[in-house]
């Protein structure tokens, strides 16, 4: 079995040593001008983007996200407003996981035939531009194919940051304090609540297990990207490195972990499991733990700081807050859940698409 | 029935008036922090490719094509490395059709789940690093995701351009001269060959006929995208506007005179087919004009030269030729093409999605 962040990595220790960077023209068909480039990259395979700088002071960051119908998500289920919306919030989450800010969105849709004759693709560009709009980003381009049978769209957004700060998965250091934003299991729940049946109130009922309901389905179908706090962090230097949480916090702590050379700590009570998740899903038999740990999609902000930088957080972007989970540690320490007086290695345990 | 085109132009109508330009900070929610973006939008939806700029004399263009299995490729006729290549040449042609010089790579490829534990993949990205590498462009990113059933790849490349010298399709004007790179039709009549169930030689049988064959057959497999050129016309100045014959030549040049509100007049004697296409196809009951005006996938780029302009073009760049095959006219004679003494309107016959 071949898994995806090994077929990742090896791709990109290949790039790494299979490519040059810029300015290496010897090896290059006709280039025949003077090459006057003026882009070196910073980062590229490996992060939640990839980074390049320009001369002007900014680097460029840039994403790409694809999705899937059948596998990301079911026609049946998702509404197309909400399909677009979410296409265009997980990538404005990887950029804003770079502490970078969106600028310029393209997206790839291709569909089948009867799905072209319906609506469908206008209410998914409403999502899309209605997300957008909030952010002030704009749609620049993208591509549009037929399929044989499954919707299937890929969504690129390129930001800015100023060049030097953008915030890579590496710069985590042993004694930082490790933050999330929001609040974390009501992403998985919400899947796990569909796949048994539940659906958004046609109406608002007002009572209160419905709101509830609603709240966590929303979470899943219309996840909300930490644009404003990803924007802070890297303009104010507050982070010193971050991941979004899409696979889960197990596996996207690891990653995290792995890409510093670091270990973790985190301890479970400080762990910020949404309220209406512990209240609906206790009486579901799902664990608001588990979900919170291993539930993926939840499109939080994963972040380190200095303990010397953490008087300056503010307490709340756009009214979401933030919490502390833990303590980055020594690579040979691993990473790790408190619970209690009990510690455990905390195995990454989320998504994977292979 | 709802076309392609139409679709797009109403999106480019609701984005042009839909969404601000850079720095209108307040309908977005949160920036919170002095916006000092350094990027302006130049061109958007409607060219090969999107154009924004920064500060430093430079603006960044980037583009899309997503290519879907059993539409815009089959599995069993396309070898993966072929794919791979193909992927990237079809937007390294879009980056050439704007002037711009190709940097960065992203790819974003879906594939079930029997085709990942086979060695499909790194095939592909056996060819498309190949291609990148002759090109000096990097691979930084991308995404995996896990299909049903087809394969599908999003192929995204962004390059570089001095400010205000991308080549957009809007710049043509009456008097110019029209010219194409390289040669016509040989892509489309591979396409039909592989279609009769020709295949690529397994080991090159000398004779002359299963020569052309190859040629004809690897137009259509491992296009060759005109990145030399594109850097030319672009740095040099001298296209005032270019397209790349992705569709077919009758629908790109009225693409191209649709956005520059001009018409054209080619002479079909002037056109530069494949001369393996006239003498292989003949015998097989294919027209070969028919297959350079409406074939498409040549990945040849079509531009417009002022006529001062005319003798400073190279003749050949990377041992590719050029030639004039016509003149841009008024919008009101619309776009036409002359055969011996008879003159018809050339329609669009080239290929499409919806």
């Amino acid at each position: 079995m071949k898994g995806e962040s090994d077929f990742i990595d090896a791709l990109r220790r290949r790039v790494d040593t299979g490519t040059r960077g810029r300015g290496d023209a010897e090896n290059t068909v006709s280039p025949r001008l003077p090459v006057t480039v003026s882009s070196s990259l910073v980062t590229g395979i490996g992060d939640d983007a990839a980074v390049f700088g320009s001369t002007a002071g900014k680097e460029t960051v840039i994403t790409a996200d694809l999705l899937v119908e059948d596998i990301d998500f079911r026609r049946t289920t998702t509404p197309p407003y909400l399909l677009g919306h979410k296409a265009l919030a997980v990538s404005l989450s990887d950029i804003a996981a770079m502490g970078a800010r969106p600028l310029w969105s393209m997206i790839s849709i291709g569909v089948p035939e009867d799905i072209w004759q319906t609506d469908f693709v206008e209410r998914l560009y409403d999502g899309v531009l209605d997300l957008a709009n909030r952010y002030g980003v704009q749609l620049i381009g993208g591509d549009t194919s037929r399929t044989t049978e499954n919707i299937v769209i890929d969504s690129i957004v390129t930001g800015e940051a100023t060049a030097g700060m953008s915030v890579l998965r590496t710069g985590a250091r042993a004694g930082e304090q490790i933050f999330v934003t929001g609040s974390l299991g009501a992403a998985a729940a919400g899947l796990r609540l569909i796949e048994r049946g539940a659906h958004l109130a046609e109406q608002n009922l007002g009572d209160e297990d419905s709101q509830k309901l609603d709240h966590i389905l929303l979470r899943q179908l219309r996840p909300e990207p930490r644009v404003g706090w990803g924007i802070v962090l890297g303009e104010e230097r507050l982070a010193t490195s971050m991941i979004d949480l899409s696979d889960g916090l197990s596996s996207d702590l690891n990653r995290l972990c792995t890409a510093s050379g670091v270990g973790a700590i985190i301890d479970s009570a400080l762990l910020p499991i949404d309220e209406r998740v512990t209240e609906l899903c206790g009486r579901r038999a799902l664990d608001p733990l588990q979900l919170a740990l291993h539930g993926g999609e939840d499109f939080e902000l994963l972040f380190t700081v200095k303990p010397a930088d953490a008087p300056r957080l503010p307490r709340k972007v756009d009214g979401v807050g933030i919490k502390c989970i833990g303590t980055i540690g020594s690579a040979s320490e691993g990473v790790t859940i408190s619970e209690g007086p009990r510690t455990w290695e905390l195995k990454p345990g989320g998504w994977k698409h292979f």
